[in-house]
């Protein structure tokens, strides 16, 4: 079975694309990065977590289902995969809001989350059947719809006689515990706190798109008691499970940093990562791999201090055959995939939720001949 | 196989929800309509074809998908029927936005709709699969995403002899022609003009929710002028694929009554229906039966005047077995179990699409054990 996995995360930096032969290796036959067209990044920032008239939100979503299929068509093309060739796809889409504390609302306690970009769209410009809107089914469980990913850890990580702990540093970061020799139930995963969605808008003001390889940050230095200001937030010591947000670490996030230069700003901002993702990680006793993906791993700046504070090395996925980069995108793919053969995909013990379910919406348009 | 059916019109007046037995007739085992709270209505109203904040759509999204669970599990209740001897629901959802003319949007063609009422809250709540968001994938073929219903008109009243209109009362009106002895490929679909929307609002102005049976109606005059005025809409000459939505017959086209006295202006405002309902259906030739359902149906007043310019009798779809306030939520029962089959269930004829698509989208949260 042949599965490609559609995600773009909350730094909106673009459509990231896999493809994955699950009879094999997890390990993509093809994926790549395909940006936002300006325009189109300007129009998801303006109705992510905003007011906005519905129908444009109704039209971002089609036009976000037509770059996700074309992204997929260009990838395959690019690295010579048939399009025909692909079994299924499961699409994450492109997250507006959510909201997985739930809130009494005309007296229903309700959580919501929001993913736009057409699985209709996609199933009938690809002719490939689609899986989507993964995060509705934990969030009906009582769960906080996230985070989806820890399946895919605890299935390619998991040791006999290691804790693994996969930390991923995209917009936020988090970790997925997995104990030695554990059942699913044992995994915890939550959200440690801001990555590089701080970073990214601190480099921004100074006209970066993001501080390549933590250069600026390098060069900074930190304001101890800033530092000490943003870590006595109480979001760092809640237990999980819990999950952050756009919401959270936005502009009025950003504008805490604004006494001070961009390069110390961006030092500030890493070492605020670097302390919080070691000090979730500490919590847990013993010896562990830590293993490492997302957009943060390109920043060597950020590795080399995570690695100070942690005493230890962080390891790539790559050495599992993961691309740094591709990681979310192969998770959905493989929840797609669990979706076709009706089997539960969320981690209780990291969303919250009171069971397991199935997620995903199967939209399969092509009728049998 | 038994499936119900969940929908929400545009007028807002509840859930309408129908289960039926696909064995044996398409006859409900048990139907009713489950009015909205007030509250909730005036909150759909309020994101209605309007600018919104998103979380408040999110939250509105699985509010509705609460209580269409819950109008079914009463329903159910009410009429002895168990849960669990349930299949398979189609739920429509409310619908807040419907744009099927394609407009360009950033260098695509884009024609978008969204209805709300979250599958997987409705699936949750119940134990029962649900398919959902049945115009996306129409609307992905090139089609308007409506109607959806001439497919169940065409199974249900095609006739080896005769010509076949199913006629559909609800806020707006809807004509289904079915030839005699025809194809799916042979039937026509389109909305007439405005129905009950207009009316409904006209009443309100005297503080009547509606006006039962057409009684204000039946005492006022019609005024010729203004009907004539009203008639010359071009609208009415297209011939179809065309729909007609919320944002056509709102307020604004409400204010063109406002020189009237309410009575008039619902006497104006029915014949205006009338005229275009039996001017579309005169224009197919033959001899002919009209079987109407909607709830434009027990307003006697409207229903006389239709025979009167049709010089025939309107009959009803419970002739047939169907409750004229339950065909719609009938048809999404259908829908849905067309879906599971795998078969196509647009009629390309009446959505202008390109070809039979599967409708639906499946949300099946049940692991297999």
């Amino acid at each position: 079975m042949r599965v490609a996995g559609l995600i773009s995360g909350t730094s909106l930096d673009g459509i990231d694309v896999a493809i994955i032969d699950l009879e094999s290796s997890i390990s993509p036959v093809a994926w790549a990065t395909v940006p936002y067209p300006e325009e189109v990044r300007k129009q998801i920032l303006s109705v992510t977590n905003a007011v906005a008239h519905v129908g444009t939100v109704a039209r971002l979503n089609v036009l976000i289902g037509e770059l996700f299929a074309q992204a997929l068509i260009d990838t395959c093309a690019r690295f010579k995969v048939s399009l025909g060739s692909i079994d299924l796809i499961g699409s994450h889409g492109q997250t507006i809001f959510h909201e997985g504390m739930p809130k009494l609302f005309n007296g229903f306690l309700v959580a919501s989350s929001v993913q736009i970009g057409e699985a209709n769209i996609i199933a009938e410009r690809t002719g490939i059947p689609v899986v989507s809107d993964f995060r509705q089914g934990d969030l009906a469980a009582g769960g906080q719809g996230a985070p989806l990913v820890p399946l895919l850890d605890f299935c390619l990580f998991r040791d006999k006689k290691r804790t693994r702990i996969a930390l991923n540093l995209g917009g936020i970061a988090n970790i997925t515990v997995i104990p030695p020799d554990s059942r699913m139930e044992d995994v915890a995963a939550f959200d440690t706190g801001p990555s590089n969605m701080v970073l990214d808008a601190l480099a921004q003001q100074i006209s970066l798109p993001y501080d390549a390889n933590g250069d600026e940050a390098r060069e900074g230095a930190i304001d101890h008691a800033l530092l000490r200001q943003l870590l006595s937030d109480p979001y760092f010591e809640l237990p999980g499970p819990k999950s952050a947000g756009r919401e959270q670490y936005g502009k009025e996030y950003v504008a805490r940093f604004s006494q001070l230069s961009t390069r110390d700003a961006l030092a500030t901002a890493t070492e605020l990562t670097v302390c919080t993702v070691a000090g979730a990680i500490k919590r847990y006793p013993g010896d562990k791999d830590i293993i490492a993906a997302g957009g943060g791993v390109h920043n060597t700046y950020m590795m080399e201090r995570l690695e100070m504070a942690l005493g230890q090395p962080v390891r790539k996925t790559t050495e599992w055959g993961i691309p740094v980069d591709a990681k979310e995108a192969i998770a959905f793919a493989y929840l797609a995939a669990l979706n076709v053969q009706q089997r539960a995909s969320n981690v209780s013990a990291a969303t919250g939720a009171r069971k397991g379910v199935v997620l995903g919406k199967l939209t399969n348009p092509f009728a049998k001949s």
